[in-house]
């Protein structure tokens, strides 16, 4: 995109986020215009014809993005660390510094996403970082505000990369044997942006000295939209179980067999669509279960399907209510494959532990929440995955969603006012407080 | 293909044509060997490299067989005409000469399909007449074995136009419009085979000088395979009604998106997939409904589908009957619409009346059938459109099905063992006697 147009976008960006922005809201050092017009420039980068952000991971955007972080970083008064995984670090002195409280999200996009998936949470924890510094607030220890390299794992069909990294959950064994979409390998993608294998295994950190995790994020969901608030409080985020299940049958000429005989995969399928949706409410209000892609074999209008494949994507924030449904879906196949007498292959092509929020993390999220909006906090399950999956298995940790319009995310069309922003920050900025009053122990 | 690679094929198709043919067969002047020897020198015109026929209509394939056919004709005593549709009518005269008997096929085929669909039809009228001929059996009225042209319709996506040139069905001003795979006008193509747009529109003839049309064909089903039938009587032919149906939810993330509340266009397809099997059954035993093509918007693993677009193909061999399934299968749309909050669309793309052949022709074709069979005979109705479909609307009309191996058709595969088809053409033959007995007005 050439220069001008960029430019004349992240202006009509930053006029837009301003538009109808309560100016109430900037208070307790907190500005709405700093973070809207920081977000506009973060658009900039990697910016798409279709207006959308495109930062891959390990790439030289996503480099672009941490730099400019940097020197918002430097400008709030942060000392700047980044490890061997590209993850960026920016500190504020706190009185005592054995500990730290982390906030912060990732920079890096998918293909054509939005401005919102990441930078937000990025931006939110700096916001806070400053206004403490602008209104003199030391914290009792360090607070660190947090970059995590590749995120949405657009680059290496994984993602999470750098919070697991430092997490030390990556096996480097197998991660060498990744290729990107050119085929470049793990270790290449990393000399090519100044790091090196040796480096990433060395980013592991020790995470007992890790207070607390607070990740803002939006929604990427309707929930709060349809109860009209800025921010919600996540209870767990949930892993997903995909099932790629293949229905066999007896392919015909839809005129020249009869109905009685017929063994037909779609009509088996058609049936399991139909059921699963019935699955989840009866083990959890926070499973759901999903038929998102379904393919026929012919495919053609005069022909009963020899084959259907469909793949079936089931979340749940508990691992137990998860394996329930998985349990049960896995007996509605096998009910279909007698009553239809199909053969069915089920294979499991991904499964990911889902992590629960500690009730007290959510409980201080709430009260935070309550205070800045006045409402009565909205507590609710991400069915997505984030860097706080990974930092909630070894530190306690919380997560504040704010209002997506529409729903709509991974999408140029990405949105969220700058009003809801704001008030998701100012229940961040009060989170952290309260967390930084407590002890680690007093937290899980 | 190379020549020899040619001959070969169709040796060794003849070699598998005779394997275990029972001798006893060969009676009445009909040969088997004969038969057979035809088959495999007509598969040779215009053989695929997957041992396929490729013999598309209006084109020198087509053309190739209906000269080598002649050739038979010829030896069979027959003499020769051919209309400006270039349907090809080979006489052998009877005791009166002002009807007709007319029996026959087609030489065209799909890209790539079998070497019986058609051919069969055209050589067990051949058959007949020329055992006739061997025998010095002289009809009570002429007997045309006939060769329509381009039943299949894969030169224009029409069919059976050599039949309905000649019951003058066909809209001149809408035929000259249509263009071919290569954007070839319909004139041209007639142009470039010797044909004339006057002559193809000449070609209609008056068919109350037909006194009856009986058709041989494979199945192309499994029904008289289960049944260990070699021939079958056919009950009507069944016209297709296509319906292109649009179910339309909300897409949405398939973790971030809540169980109450999703509009999702699969689990309604689902339900009606399922339900939609149930519905002929409720109206007849002929009736079939089929969803062959479904496809998904967006297809993603992790994406609630935001529109999916299906095919449902209802048929019945008569049209009452049919029209309740559809009707049936509106008001379950309709009811799919409203329990789960979808928006439908639906289209008619295709309606083609079915034909009911009438009781006498298939009372006479099968009592030939259990004379030459020893077993009683099977009705069943034609799902399959054929030129038989046309001439049952003007006169009386009789078809018999040979056993299709595995159902197969419209593919290299496509088989049935010469047994099979000799059977089918003494019963051919023995109801074509039965009918020269009668008069035209006893046979409706």
């Amino acid at each position: 995109m050439a220069v001008q147009a960029t430019a004349s976008f992240s202006k009509l960006f930053l006029s837009r986020l301003m538009h109808q922005y309560p100016a109430t809201l900037d208070r307790e050092g907190v500005s709405g215009k700093r973070v809207a017009s920081r977000l506009a420039q973060l658009s900039k980068i990697g910016l798409t014809e279709q207006q959308g952000s495109h930062r891959m991971s390990f790439s030289d955007e996503e480099r672009a993005a941490k730099e400019l972080v940097k020197v918002w970083m430097k400008e709030a008064g942060l000392s700047i660390y980044e490890d061997g995984a590209g993850n960026v670090f920016g500190t504020l002195q706190g009185k005592d510094q054995e500990q730290s409280i982390l906030s912060g999200s990732h920079l890096d996009s998918v293909p054509n996403g939005g401005h919102f998936d990441g930078p937000l949470g990025v931006l939110a924890a700096l916001e806070v970082a400053q206004a403490w510094q602008e209104t003199d607030y030391v914290p009792e220890t360090n607070f660190e505000v947090v970059v995590f390299t590749d995120e949405e794992g657009a680059r290496f069909n994984g993602g999470l990369t750098g919070s697991r990294a430092m997490a030390g959950e990556i096996d480097m064994a197998n991660q060498v044997k990744l290729k990107d979409f050119n085929g470049k390998s793990f270790e290449k993608v990393l000399e090519d942006h100044q790091l090196t294998l040796k480096g990433f295994s060395g980013s592991k950190r020790s995470l007992n000295k890790v207070k607390a995790y607070v990740e803002v994020h939006i929604e990427q969901g309707k929930q709060l939209e349809e109860r009209n608030l800025s921010t919600g409080v996540v209870t767990g985020i949930a892993g997903p179980s995909w099932l790629t299940i293949t229905f066999k049958g007896d392919a015909g000429h839809a005129g020249n067999t009869p109905m009685p005989g017929r063994i037909d995969p779609l009509v088996a399928a058609g049936e399991f669509v139909l059921r699963l949706k019935d699955l989840p409410e009866q083990v959890s209000p926070s499973g759901v279960a999903t038929v998102g892609k379904l393919e026929v074999t012919p495919n053609g209008v005069n022909v009963i399907p020899g084959e259907v494949k469909l793949t079936a994507d089931i979340r749940d924030i508990d691992e137990q209510w998860k394996n329930q449904i998985v349990a049960k879906a896995r007996a509605l196949i096998q009910e279909v494959e007698e009553k239809h007498g199909v053969a069915v292959d089920v294979q499991e092509t991904l499964n990911v532990t889902p992590v629960k929020l500690p009730e007290t993390m959510q409980q201080i999220a709430a009260e935070a929440t309550e205070q800045v909006t006045g409402k009565k906090a909205y507590h609710l399950p991400s069915g997505a995955g984030h860097d706080a999956m990974v930092m909630g298995r070894y530190v306690p940790t919380a997560m504040l969603f704010t209002n997506s319009k529409d729903g709509i995310s991974h999408n140029p069309k990405e949105w969220s006012t700058l009003e809801h922003c704001v008030e998701t920050i100012h229940a961040l900025k009060k989170t952290l407080e309260a967390i930084d009053q407590k002890d680690r122990s007093e937290l899980l």
